[in-house]
């Protein structure tokens, strides 16, 4: 006797999201931003996700915008970069991680910080107009904070959603707060990770919404 | 001004594993166990995650020793596989994912089911006391159950954390209460995901407890 289930993924997809929409407070979202949050909880599996969701003034129009005029999506880890469904980016963008890049160990060794902020070093110019994502390291997220306001390249919008227990929140609250005039997206506290961002910029570059 | 914040990885990690072992009740669980669990924690920044974290009979040590007898690591996504640290494993350990492999999408349609179910077709004689990591896909831990019950290849051990709103419960107490006889480590509920899932493996190969 095999196990009876549901084997078609599109189907699959319609009634996890119709689960999440029947059970979230979507209210305070906009349409495209709470389509945006559906997918952020469908790939969690936590409906209290919505609840630590925010999106900072026009990050959704201008994160979408970027995207839809060919800009580079940035991630802090290889997950984060997996977990990006090329195939629905709207201009072919390029995803870039420069975690393994062979020069990120010695650059974090130099600057005394960790690899996943000295690998943002490496983004260089390609960080100007850029959708940035951070999925996993908070090192990453103060050390890009610092770097725009010391007046380096200024991305179009940052996703910021690091996950874990040391530095996490403070990186996210200190985008929330900070005056660099990007548009972001945080989820607030502990929660995060790869998964989570990624499902953000799959929605974002989906044209179903 | 820039930001103060904690830049060195392993004062990170260290001060993460102790907020974790002090905040959540890892007393059901054997030291490897605890060990598998402030990991899996750790990766989703989630307390509470330690409450539906459940470990079958036996599966910590035979997932240890299949690792260290060079089994290959059989994951479900992408994701996951990139979230295993290679240079952890053991015994140099193939880690495969078959979901992008060329014959899936017409197996999936042959099969009447998901690619990501359909992807463990092609895993083969591998299977065969291999650790299998369903990290994603409730419809790979149904195929697989069905498929060890049917008299294929049996894995040394599985972990069965996929993650979402539709099948993912259901999948992974079906594992729980099988007759398969395989050891099981599972996230109980909607929880789960790559990050947890490859996090698991990356405790399983530390050699630090």
């Amino acid at each position: 006797v095999t196990h009876d289930y549901l084997r078609d993924g599109a189907a699959i997809y319609e009634r996890s999201f119709a689960i999440i929409r029947a059970e979230a407070d979507l209210s305070r979202f906009a349409p495209l931003e709470a389509h945006v949050a559906v997918r952020m909880i469908h790939a969690a599996g936590l409906v209290p996700l919505a609840e630590v969701i925010r999106f900072g003034l026009g990050f959704a129009d201008a994160a979408r915008a970027a995207l839809m005029a060919g800009a580079p999506v940035l991630c802090d880890s290889e997950m984060v970069e997996r977990g990006i469904t090329r195939a629905r980016l709207p201009a072919g963008n390029d995803v870039v991680c420069t975690l393994r890049d062979p020069r990120t160990a010695a650059l974090a060794e130099r600057l005394g910080t960790t690899r996943s902020a000295a690998a943002i070093e490496l983004w260089g110019e390609r960080l100007a107009g850029s959708l940035v994502v951070i999925g996993n390291a908070p090192t990453a997220l103060f050390h890009l904070i610092d770097a725009i306001a010391a007046g380096g390249p200024r991305p179009a919008a940052i996703i910021g959603a690091p996950v874990g227990f040391v530095g996490a929140a403070e990186s996210k609250a200190a985008l929330a707060e900070s005056s660099i005039g990007v548009p972001w997206l945080i989820v607030e506290g502990r929660l995060g990770g790869s998964a989570i961002a990624s499902a953000a910029v799959n929605a974002l570059a989906s044209d179903r919404l």
